[in-house]
């Protein structure tokens, strides 16, 4: 029994693994940076998503990137309601099918939702990934970038239990922070626990409510971006 | 591609049902209650237990049950050594092997756990399971009872977005309400998307932090209690 879902699974993540690679070869071809932004639920995904839009809409023209938005959840589509405002393509996929729903993103349910996004006309694809710790870090989908939101609001002792996705991600958010007054957790210990199971892994302290941290989070985003390609 | 994972998913469930209805026997024969502890990561699940443990602590000898604790994690044991402290037995489930881990417990990780469990020297059994708002929904592990808790933290929208947990739930504890003053969010309108998506379903306004609703929880988990058998 145990051996044969280690089959199963390994096969799972070995058909994944191919079709992710069909998905970054279009986004190569279109030059557009993916971003796979995961976090347990509630975490801030959508509140960092919208400051984010909301921080290049006033920048248009000004360096600030086109982007897209493909957002998954298990069922119904608020974050894509809240996105849309902002006249931005966002696409939205359900995991939802007769099981209670798939716990995370894969790389084939981005690439049936690449039809509806005009990868031409867009510089940066943010990809929200389901509210979880485990299975999305296990997933790849094709991004050129794995980013996780922590709020201090859930602990200091996430990084310990689930060490994969703090492991999966080159850069981790710790959001919330304006909360810290009220809550009982360390800061301080919360970043050592991130740094033992990812030594060197860079941190960047948030507020999505109060906009703290958002220029540095949207710099950051700005250097990922490809150079574009020269007019011939 | 997706047929032969729907079979693959209905024959592990159908499995995992056939164990659960044996841990229910070993239940029934030990007259142990079991309740099956789910939330979001960092929802409060274990400052609950160290709450519980510590009142029916203090209350030994007059009708407070005899607990004793699974505690499911990927990986590590730190809830496990901050639930030992009580002196309860407490028994660690990791779901680490080998492919980051599985994102929550089923009936067998409950049965091989069970031979470390003195179900006869307890009354009611308590099983935190791994924290994920999808997956532990479709799983039963032979539980009596199914419990969420739902942190104000995480917004108001999370009843619509992963509605099987709601719904499989027959009490859902709303936790960390001290922090509302300080929170964009509102009570009532995470009340009424609860109602929407589980309509009569019981809500126990919680803060385990300051102790805010703790006795009505631990009057719910008495009410709980299998009769003790006559002696003979």
């Amino acid at each position: 029994m145990h051996m044969q879902r280690i089959r199963v699974v390994r096969e799972a993540l070995d058909a994944n693994n191919t079709i992710a690679r069909a998905n970054r070869l279009d986004f190569d071809r279109a030059g557009v940076t993916v971003v796979n932004l995961m976090s347990a639920p509630g975490a801030g995904k959508t509140t960092l998503l919208e400051r984010t839009l909301a921080r290049f809409e006033e920048r248009v023209g000004d360096g600030a990137p086109r982007m897209g938005i493909i957002e998954g959840d298990v069922h119904g589509n608020l974050d894509a309601q809240r996105l849309a405002e902002f006249h931005v393509p966002v696409v939205q996929i359900n995991t939802d099918g007769g099981f209670g729903g798939e716990c995370h993103l894969d790389a084939n349910m981005i690439r049936s939702a690449l039809p509806a996004m005009p990868l031409d006309t867009i510089d940066l694809l943010m990809i929200e990934n389901v509210g979880n710790l485990v299975c999305p870090a296990e997933f790849k989908v094709g991004e050129d970038h794995r980013v996780m939101i922590a709020a201090v609001t859930e602990g200091e002792d996430k990084p310990i239990k689930y060490p994969l996705m703090f492991r999966a991600c080159e850069l981790i958010i710790v959001n919330k922070v304006d909360l810290l007054p009220h809550l009982d957790v360390d800061l301080s210990r919360l970043l050592a626990n991130i740094a033992d199971v990812h030594p060197g892994v860079p941190c960047m302290l948030m507020s999505a409510h109060t906009g703290e941290g958002i220029d540095a989070w949207c710099q950051w985003l700005v250097s990922t971006l490809r150079p574009q390609p020269a007019m011939t």
